[in-house]
């Protein structure tokens, strides 16, 4: 079936202004009965997903997949169960629509209120993970805005019955609007998608930095995202040695093809001598490939690789890391600003002064202090889930959960209040009683 | 004198760093020195404006120019005054650098904060008004933003002399970095900067909806701001109708060029027999031209011009109004869905439930109830200062001040914390114990 994705969007945006009304009672019940439909339907699920799966599986044969990815296309049971689960878990959030985010009697009946709102619609494009379209769904329904969601092409069919029973199940609600999800098939109506800045107000695109580059140029709608997630680690000359070393070992090891992995190491040349054998040692014991600076190979007796200029900008995202000996504070500040993405940035030391100008000076949506660089996510900053980290500074940074799915619009009441009240001689004054809450 | 403009860029880079820990004290101090350089060099001010006011009186005389804009160009001794006068009133508002948005401690000891920081450089574009350089200039220091600013050609003198006075005063202050301030000539110069991606991280363009859309498309900079300004009035059938002619004449006619102005009327088909003759009396009285459509040509003794379907769009920026009768409510979110720019609108209704589903379904950064459209504004919405509108819906929405200037980052810090004790059998739990300041 070939869709009209024009049509599709002006479908979406009716949607988006009934969803936008819905309240806070409606929108719990349609996703408490998506989760429930989830769980209903969990055989069929899994035997659309079975034929997504079998010709996965002739990818990953051909080399074109690889395992892993194989491993998070194919649904089982429990996986539902997890899917269901984490429907509930937006469910349990807090309403972000509707919230006075600031509160002015400008003058005697003339009240002014800033309220968040959702966008209207949101466009997704995410990897091949049948679990993404069903949070991305979820969100988009909690914080009451339209989705149009295009998931990698392995699991077309999954996505399809995914969206179409959770468009069900949301319609099922007393008025609620169809179209509030549609799944969009094929590059080619994605490609299309870019297009309809009249219709969609925010897009979100995930997975490759290629991808995300490409929707980034090629459309006039707003992009929450980021390409690239170049993290850095600097061991200050103050640092606990053993804390360094077991920050890295997470931070480049428990997930090495997230974005938040570390990518470089940086090192402080006073302690490089003593430090970098102990690192690199413990690195390679965890299998992790080293390269370096001229520096750091002349320090470490270990064989490694030589870093060229240009390549201390590779997100690696595996189980490679960079390592460059910089001269203090100052140099890591440099390195950073010269070749970081504005993702995610840790300095190791116990000196004060030192992190605090780190955390200052380091322009980027994480700036941490003795800590892997892993946790930068929604998860863990405590928002129950996210649809992406933004390195944009717009509006949205670092972890995006519900927050970054809604703005605000302000609100004014009156009682027939004019400006010219306020002007010339014998002018009104503004009150302007500010309440922030 | 050419300027480098990537050089200044990457010096304006260079200088946000240092700005970005400036504290409040220190902005404050710069603040009023460059209030007082203003005082105290208003004769050469002066003098050098004089040479762009003989330029710009040719090209009134040529046709070129409006006498209006020749007013606005032209300095005063009252008018420097002012100047200083709108600089200490930045100076006196709060801090916007450095606020705790958000705190949570997300286990023992491991902190993470949501903090208020600046953008780093912001690039502006504007009308040929001295008092804008000045208002910007205060704004960007106040904020800890760099400043690149290039003014409309007819003050280029004035402008170059009022960043060099500015940067001086700046400077002065101890451990004030050199190029806080950079003014941009040309317009060479200016289309360069829109390529500037890597240094400059906000541009606002200020003037005609043509610079604002050609900016939008020539950058990959974040762009704030507003092309368009299509504010619509909505005169509900449980409407005061001299409250509403009162609050169309303060929208039409209080300053009919700015944004904020109404330049479409709607009334409900309920009333329009009897409302639209007042209305148009009053209008006509008032010296405002009206167009409409056949429905109101019709019910209006008055001669009027018919508005063609792609007119609904336009921005009069003159006395000029545009008026449709539509049908109910409903006919009037349609239109405004249809036509407007998300500017401003408003309903004029003594209908609770009308009003409220006006202010929940209308998609614009400002939704009115029984108020002039004119009160779209930073200082009535008690800002203190603005450095635009924005309808972009990413960050900032509505009239900006300094708020708009600042975006935030997330800073956590630890005891050595890794993710893998978050993670398998025996995982810690997380605390997430959160609160909103």
């Amino acid at each position: 079936m070939t869709i009209d994705i024009t049509s599709a969007a002006i479908a979406a945006k009716a949607a988006s202004k009934r969803l936008a009304i819905f309240d806070q009672r409606a929108k719990n019940d349609a996703l408490e009965r998506m989760a429930t439909a989830l769980e209903v339907s969990s055989a069929g699920l899994m035997a659309e997903n079975r034929q997504d799966v079998e010709n996965a599986k002739t990818q990953v044969t051909a080399g074109a997949l690889s395992s892993a990815a194989l491993a998070r296309l194919t649904l089982t049971p429990e996986k539902i169960l997890q899917m269901s689960a984490s429907v509930r878990a937006v469910r349990a959030l807090e309403d972000p629509v509707g919230r006075i985010l600031l509160q002015s009697e400008l003058d005697e009946g003339l009240e002014l209120k800033k309220i968040s709102c959702p966008f209207g619609v949101i466009a997704a494009i995410v990897e091949a993970r049948p679990d993404a379209v069903v949070q991305l769904s979820a969100l988009a329904l909690k914080s009451g805005n339209a989705l149009m969601i295009k998931a990698g092409a392995e699991i077309g069919r999954t996505a399809s019955a995914i969206v179409a029973l959770l468009s069900q199940a949301a319609e099922s609600v007393g008025e609620a609007p169809a179209s509030a999800f549609t799944h969009v098939e094929g590059r080619e109506a994605a490609r299309e998608l870019l297009a309809l800045h009249e219709y969609v107000d925010l897009m979100i695109p995930r997975g490759s930095a290629e991808l995300v580059r490409f929707v980034s140029t090629h459309t006039r709608i707003p992009v929450l995202g980021h390409a690239d997630g170049v993290c850095h680690i600097y061991v200050d000359a103050a640092a606990n040695r053993e804390m360094a070393i077991s920050l890295i070992l997470d931070s480049k090891t428990q997930a090495p093809s997230t974005c938040n992995a570390v990518e470089t190491v940086l090192v402080d040349a006073a302690i490089a001598g003593e430090f970098l054998p102990l690192l690199v040692d413990a690195l390679h014991a965890h299998k992790v490939k080293t390269r370096g600076c001229a520096m750091t190979r002349s320090v470490c007796r270990q064989q490694m690789e030589a870093v060229a200029q240009d390549e201390w900008r590779l997100e690696y995202g595996d189980l490679t890391l960079a390592i460059r000996v910089v001269n203090g504070l100052h140099g890591a500040l440099d390195h950073i600003e010269g070749f970081g993405s504005h993702h995610t940035d840790c300095i190791v030391t116990d000196d004060r002064s030192a992190a605090e100008r780190f955390l200052r000076e380091v322009d980027s949506a994480g700036v941490f202090h003795n800590v892997s660089t892993r946790f930068s996510d929604g998860y863990r900053y405590g928002f129950g889930a996210e649809v992406g980290i933004s390195t944009g500074k717009l509006h949205a940074r670092g972890p995006v959960g519900l927050e970054g799915l809604v703005t605000y619009k302000y609100v004014l009441s009156g009682k027939g209040h004019c400006v010219s009240q306020y002007s010339g001689p014998g002018a009104r004054r503004f009150q302007h009683e500010m309440n922030l809450s």
